[in-house]
């Protein structure tokens, strides 16, 4: 098909395609002529796959290019795989703060992780992200305990078991799975959330207030 | 203090005080002269929340605003104050969304929840953020079945307890909390699942490539 339909087929603008062909998200066409390109199906696909991980997952284009790369040259383990999603996925204040982390003391979120037996990589910028949202949850005031914490890693625990459960075992659909997974389900797991906590709080007490 | 002193004290520069004390997000301090005013511990804890929004939870200055303008006015029951939350957290476009939807045909979602027996509003701007989500799982291949859904809910549920049984009694302290924990507790939840999904993996089976 020509850009034109394309664009039609996908809903995004022509001057949106080029700008994503300019990026290199979008591969280019088979070329017919100087000015025109063949598109095929997988090209619809790709604009899908970015527009959902710009709309729904709230990516940046810099930070979808990265998920693509990773997508797109596979052939690494689970775990090494993981840990590349981990990377794209933060912004670089997080590896910058991971790299620099060697010498300095036990931080509680490393001491939390030592009790709590999980076998993760101490420079993932996951690490880094938690010691950052846990201080959050302290400045705020909010009283984020071990304790509340530990609960709340079962639940996450629960989560992930299903995530990787999912996860095909040919690697490159294993790669694209555990990447468009942790980006695309994070905004399922954000309304479910509050539905629950609606659920719950209907359901476990009668209302206090007059 | 002075503004210099609570611009030391927060590490915020006093520009950006100045900007939110135009914008309402900081309640202005006891006038001292026509020129200078006296700021508080009050004024301090302000300014660092607002920073948690914006840092942490993500949150853009507006909704910044309408955050703190349900802190500022409790009185609410629990079920309400997390109705506003939703409503407050969310973007304009989910709540175009929600009032156009009690015309159209039942959603998958909403079958979904009817089967699930959540007691939740349908107009509620998360069903709409669960709709949106869901389909960009479809668009991308990612293969969300109702069983999946189901299991990422009974998990959200474990989750929501925890919320819901940290929310103190008394109605001002309550909408902090609901408010605050819903916006902070995120990147919390973001961070324990992409290290359970590390240990998971580790843990789950051997690794099958060579």
């Amino acid at each position: 098909m020509k850009i034109s339909e394309l664009s039609r087929e996908t809903g995004v603008p022509v001057a949106t395609l080029k700008f994503y062909l300019r990026e290199g998200l979008l591969q280019p066409g088979k070329a017919l002529s100087r000015t025109s390109a063949d598109y095929g199906d997988e090209h619809v696909e790709r604009v899908r796959l970015v527009r959902a991980l710009t709309d729904v997952g709230g990516l940046s284009l810099a930070t979808v290019g990265r998920v693509l790369a990773v997508i797109d040259e596979p052939g690494q383990g689970p775990v090494e795989v993981l840990r590349v999603a981990s990377r794209s996925l933060y912004g670089e204040e997080y590896l910058d703060d991971s790299s620099a982390r060697d010498e300095e003391p036990a931080s509680p979120v490393a001491s939390w992780l030592a009790g709590r037996g999980w076998l993760v990589t101490p420079q993932d910028p996951a690490v880094a992200a938690l010691e950052k949202a846990w201080a959050a949850c302290e400045t705020a005031g909010l009283g984020l305990t071990e304790e509340h914490l530990d609960r709340y890693a079962d639940a996450s625990e629960h989560i992930a078991q299903i995530d990787v459960s999912t996860v095909p075992r040919d690697p490159s659909g294993a790669v694209r799975q555990v990447i468009l997974g942790t980006v695309l389900i994070e905004p399922v797991l954000g309304a479910l959330r509050r539905l629950a906590q609606q659920h719950v709080a209907r359901t476990m007490r009668p209302p206090t207030s007059p």
